[in-house]
């Protein structure tokens, strides 16, 4: 972190771990005894109890949203662009509650956890989990924490799905539900590429048919090639663009052919199986940094509760009978660029909760970041997330 | 192939190999000292040889792009869409070269071949060729042939690359050059993508640093995954979503929650790492069937060639100056929803000609079958082409 706490910082954080006992049963019919939910706060919880917003994480995300958990921390948490005093989730009025899910891999219960009854990891034995799994677990924590209602449900991308869900299942337990760059449900495109970043995994030869951390070893190739193909998908064709060039460019400062008067780097074409150009040795870089934090297992896992969401199949079909009970208001906020979850698929959520009758603001914001958009600090997105927060507050603060 | 010929095929062919012992100097410093070439022709030569059109190959074609080799072949070559008796090539008007490039593995000196200076495996010692390598041997191909100028050199995607460099490189001796679903570069995207694909074949246990033949092995499982990658590419989101129903569709007949009333198959979601859903087996099949036919090596060196692909290299970046000396006429097809090579890159190659001053028409398809439609029969593409290369007939037989 920088050498003082940024004014606009929730500064040093401690995450907890809290236990629980209640048994969950699970979507696929398996259940989990007992289980640990590591969770950070920020902000203080009003005596009404009625500021605390829920933060459900994506893919990769943990409970370590905003601040820093030491002085050497470099980076900070996930989503530290909206989270902060005088940031759109606003810690001097709200109470924000982050958790790690179920069957991650940042101190929650999860397949490099010790399952109490074998007393060895549960690895590939972790039941698969689904959002409406999450959300389940995730009430268990609202009820730890004696909230009665959320001001709102906040997610983006798969966190956004978990808003989805809350709205839908438990539409007394929250006011406002906020889902940004979401789907309602995976393309098949989307499917295949996670497809792609399993098969990458359990090929590994380390992977050992996910009991890996019993022989000691871990699939990290797999890992790295799981990440780079979903890191493509986060970025936009226009940003990589704007990162490494205006096309593709070598790494090398000159080329056989002489120098291309662009924005190269040391030497010449490999003609081999280096690595040639930049984009190149920024992915290697992602995945090989994702490959030392990541779990393969709940890499697996989070995928897999990616490609089951579906919120209508209680509902024959129709996302707009799902949200019939919903009694939360709704912001939506899609990003032109991205291709992950296009603006196209936001629309279609909005289209099902106008014909439900529903309150539910939109926004398509023009941004070349593409899905990450949601992770970064894009100015026309930042204003509206705390414009509509900053009502929210008014109401649950008044 | 059916049990009687269709009528509008040019039905039994028979490939040729070619031996060329005048070395070839590679653009990387290397020379092959010589090689074969793998050829099948169509159609008649007239007499003033002038009818000649020379169809160049994608990243996984090869000399087989029309006709059956026997009665028992299944499928025919992979452009018979577009080459034969009254299709847009029309073999009652062209006589039609096709040929597998230097560095494949259908018959043509690659990686696979033996090596006859040191009597093992090329592997990975065979040297990096490029889109200029290939058609420097396509120009020791056509004086072998006793042929001038081709009437037209005509390719897509990759093949057209190898169209764009004839152009530049031989102006006197094409008078039309069609490129199809091309890029004047790739993208820091679309070398991402053959990056992970490289990486996926590389980290292949089997792969043994390319001396796999060497070792009695293949590494199958990471050429099914590059595929699956390139597959995902190749096909628009929406073409994947008309293969396998209006979202991703589970696999099964039933959920767990009731059927859904839609295209499914069999059985429950597996709540574990089965395929659960259509596009997974179909991706599967995909990668298995290409990973029997296809060397791994050769894999690596197209998607190197396709990478290095830059013909602004020589001038200044200037893509019109890379034209100046171009003779010929051009007919470019760009397919709406291909997002490989988007309709965008071809447009930049057409204001580049136009700025150049050359003789350019430009056509830009309304089609849902991504990057793969042009190889697929989309009415106004087939349309387009047989109108272009009538024309052309007409110059060239009169």
């Amino acid at each position: 972190m920088p050498n003082t706490v940024p004014e606009n910082s929730v500064g040093i954080v401690t995450p907890q771990c809290l236990h629980f006992d209640e048994p969950l049963l699970l979507r696929s019919g398996k259940s989990i005894n007992s289980y640990d939910l590591m969770i950070e706060t920020y902000g203080r919880l009003n005596d009404k109890k009625s500021n605390a917003i829920l933060i459900c994480h994506a893919l990769s995300g943990d409970h370590h949203a905003a601040g820093y958990h030491s002085k050497d921390e470099s980076k900070p948490g996930w989503w530290d662009h909206c989270i902060g005093p005088g940031k759109p989730i606003d810690t001097n009025k709200f109470f924000v509650v982050c958790l790690n899910n179920l069957g991650g891999c940042a101190g929650s219960t999860g397949p490099s956890s010790v399952n109490p009854d074998t007393g060895t990891f549960y690895g590939p034995d972790f039941p698969v989990v689904t959002v409406r799994d999450w959300v389940k677990s995730q009430v268990a924590l609202m009820e730890k924490l004696e909230i009665v209602q959320w001001a709102a449900v906040v997610g983006g991308s798969l966190g956004g799905m978990q808003v989805m869900r809350w709205a839908i299942s438990y539409p007394e337990k929250l006011r406002h539900a906020i889902m940004i760059a979401v789907a309602p449900k995976l393309s098949a495109q989307n499917i295949a590429f996670n497809e792609v970043a399993r098969q990458s995994i359990t090929a590994d030869p380390n992977f050992h048919n996910g009991r890996y951390l019993e022989h000691g070893t871990y699939p990290k190739k797999g890992v790295m090639l799981a990440r780079m193909v979903g890191h493509i998908t986060y970025l936009s064709d226009s940003a990589m663009r704007d990162k490494f060039g205006k096309a593709a460019e070598p790494i090398n400062s000159e080329s056989i052919a002489g120098n291309f008067g662009r924005d190269l780097r040391t030497g010449k074409l490999s003609f081999g199986l280096n690595v040639d150009f930049q984009v190149e040795s920024y992915l290697h870089y992602q995945g090989e940094r994702f490959s030392e934090r990541f779990d393969a297992n709940t890499y697996l896992l989070m995928t897999k509760a990616l490609d089951y969401f579906d919120p209508t199949v209680d509902y024959d079909g129709s996302l707009s009978a799902a949200f019939a009970n919903s009694s939360c208001r709704f912001l939506l906020m899609s990003f032109s660029s991205d291709w992950r979850f296009p603006p196209e698929r936001s629309r279609e959520i909005v289209d099902a909760l106008l014909e439900a009758g529903k309150q539910v603001s939109y926004l398509e914001i023009e941004a070349d970041q593409g899905h990450d958009a949601f992770l970064l600090p894009v100015p026309r997105y930042i204003d509206a997330f705390t414009t509509y927060l900053q009502r929210v507050s008014d109401e649950v603060n008044s």
